[in-house]
């Protein structure tokens, strides 16, 4: 394998024209779209007419003309078909940790009689202290199992099983299908965090009761884009927002005293939609219109396998690679572990390759298939390659620690 | 009182150049700044920025690099200016009623073994909900007072007093000062909600424990701005957040398994921070620089008299004023009650005044004192002239609801 057989791939690769449709500085090889997505063409324009026209000249007339309080719920319904979800299924709303308390919460109030919520150590921090914190104040116990464990921890007490499918960290991927299964076996609800599946690869919630995900990743939302929530059609009707806030009320606009939810997906919601960072999610999921997401699969796995490859060929004395080598028990990541990984990340950096470093020892790589080539992929494991051989990460510089890592 | 009069007030209106600091439509008379505050002129050219420059090309370095982190802190800083507070003790995230939730659950647990919450029926409704569901999954009674009736309502088994200072619907506003003592004479928290208040004239928080307030009222800071929470300080330490998300923990890039929450106001955090429409809500509070609140009151108050005096010589005998005389007794607003009030509010937009209706019958006025000038309250009143004495307000086009009201 050389760069010319690389260019090759992006040349036969269907999806390549796709990275028109980003803006990326010249130059630079960004691995991190896992942390905060690239920022789509359509972006500026949007958020800038969003602003000076609907804002500035429609003013309150918006929520009406622009429909701003039916945008959640239609940025919702394009997410809805990332992820194999009926379109009247998903909402836009909030942060991802307040869409999983509330998920967390209403999960427990429909199995009254169970104590256990059912977790996995290697799930993201705030999702563990959500659920720790829901479990805590409702009594129950939150059972944290390895990985492997999870299964065989689900039982007839679980209320809710509650993982995330793409390990932040390993990258590795749980098989949705199966823990869902199991989960219903045992009579308890799942709960999906999609925040590392959804734009990733094709991503189907099947007989997944709730799920919720990140707009800022692979949707490539903007930082601290709104975050989605999933609830499954049949359960709609028993999701009982523990936060009730207006615009979770049948008719916010008629300023009832009592407080009565909303039919469907709209009773997600709690107070007044973020438009701004709305708007700019809406024009990034134009982005992927017209994408096939089983073609986003393909591509996630082709780079994700290249650049696998070439590291175990080229650094495999070097560097550990932790990500899972079958390709459909990972994500669209891969992780590497070693004792200076933050300096290695750092002098990768300096390099203009953008990745990530994870507590304690893992360098992490996003490979986004919109706008990620397979030349980035190789000229990422060139870049690696100089900084291992030339020790570039012994420089001091490469160890001086920033508040976000 | 004429034009001309108006005109000089305008003159003689040291406030008067601040109208420049925002981009109104040529020929509106903006009377709505209390449901959605105009588009201040340094908003367009941050949030550009902000999504081309620091998201667009610093991608995620941004967060150390643009301090996106410590963003929600530093608009919160400048918002407690506005509301005499300490600058560690504001902080800007989520919406208004995700706010409310946090802080009205946390004050639950600091008054453990009292079993009432106390509020009024003039209340916001997204406040009522949210109060009613925190007291109803505690087990705490809600006590619904009448306005007139809430210090009555207060005695040694309420755990917190929750109130918005200036309501909605009459513009009617509440002593903080006496409420706030009443309130700890009985042992009581009191939580005060400043949608309001902030920005439309100079607030002192004082002795309160609590409070929260909106971020594209009078603040401007677009539809659907993060809003601000404040938690006094010395009850910071024992303030514990219900929603444990990551960003209330004390070091949220450690990815620690368990909980540890941070100090001070910035436990009140939960998810990550929205940053472009934070972005929008720091620009706008541009708006307010080096001006004096204590002069932003006294417009204030010059407005809403002015409007009040105008409309009870020329229209009192078909329009009914509901907010208090005592220009300390209301916020920036002045509300007008008809049985036709929807199709009359309807008939001004069309004249090219727009305030806006609240059920049942209120025509409702806000006067934000930065843009809003002596001429417009005069032209305003012209014009709700023409419409009630030309009985516009009787084309059935007027009649016609929309989404939002």
């Amino acid at each position: 394998m050389d760069r010319a057989e690389a260019e090759q791939r992006d040349a036969a690769d269907p999806l390549f024209p796709l990275r028109d449709r980003f803006l990326l500085p010249d130059g630079l090889i960004y691995l991190d779209g896992n942390s905060l997505g690239a920022l789509p063409a359509a972006v500026p324009e949007r958020v800038a007419r969003t602003v000076t026209e609907e804002w500035g000249v429609d003013l309150i007339r918006a929520w009406n003309a622009r429909d701003w309080v039916g945008l959640p719920r239609r940025v919702g319904a394009r997410i809805a078909r990332l992820i194999g979800a009926d379109p009247d299924s998903v909402m836009v709303c909030d942060s991802t940790s307040v869409n999983l308390f509330k998920l967390a919460s209403a999960a427990i109030g429909m199995r009254p009689s169970r104590r256990k919520i059912v977790t996995d150590a290697g799930n993201f921090p705030t999702d563990l202290y959500i659920l720790a914190g829901v479990a805590e104040r409702h009594g129950l116990e939150l059972v944290v199992a390895e990985p492997g464990d999870v299964l065989a921890s689900i039982d007839g007490d679980s209320a809710l099983v509650a993982l995330t499918q793409v390990d932040y960290r390993t990258g590795d991927r749980y098989d949705m299908g199966i823990v869902t299964e199991a989960a219903h076996r045992a009579g308890a609800l799942v709960l999906w965090d999609l925040a590392h599946s959804a734009g990733a690869f094709s991503v189907a919630v099947g007989d997944a009761d709730l799920a919720v995900g990140c707009g800022y990743k692979y949707l490539n939302g903007g930082p601290g884009a709104p975050s989605f929530i999933y609830v499954a059609p049949h359960l709609q009707e028993r999701f009982d927002n523990p936060i009730r806030g207006w615009f979770g009320h049948a008719r916010p606009f008629a300023f009832d005293v009592e407080f009565e939810p909303v039919a469907g997906i709209d009773r997600t919601r709690v107070g007044t939609p973020h438009i701004l960072s709305l708007a700019a999610l809406d024009a990034a999921l134009d982005a992927f219109e017209g994408v096939d997401m089983g073609a986003v699969t393909e591509k996630s796995q082709e780079l994700t396998s290249l650049f696998m490859d070439l590291v175990e060929s080229r650094l495999g004395r070097y560097l550990t690679i932790v990500t899972n080598g079958d390709p459909e028990r990972r994500g669209s990541q891969v992780s590497l572990t070693h004792p200076q990984a933050f300096s290695i990340v750092s002098a990768l950096i300096e390099r203009g390759v953008i990745g990530d470093f994870r507590e304690p020892d893992v360098a992490r790589f996003g490979f986004a298939p919109l706008y990620v080539r397979h030349v980035d992929a190789y000229d990422a494991v060139e870049a690696l390659v100089r900084v291992m051989s030339g020790r570039e990460f012994e420089d001091p510089r490469h160890a001086v620690r920033r508040v976000v890592t």
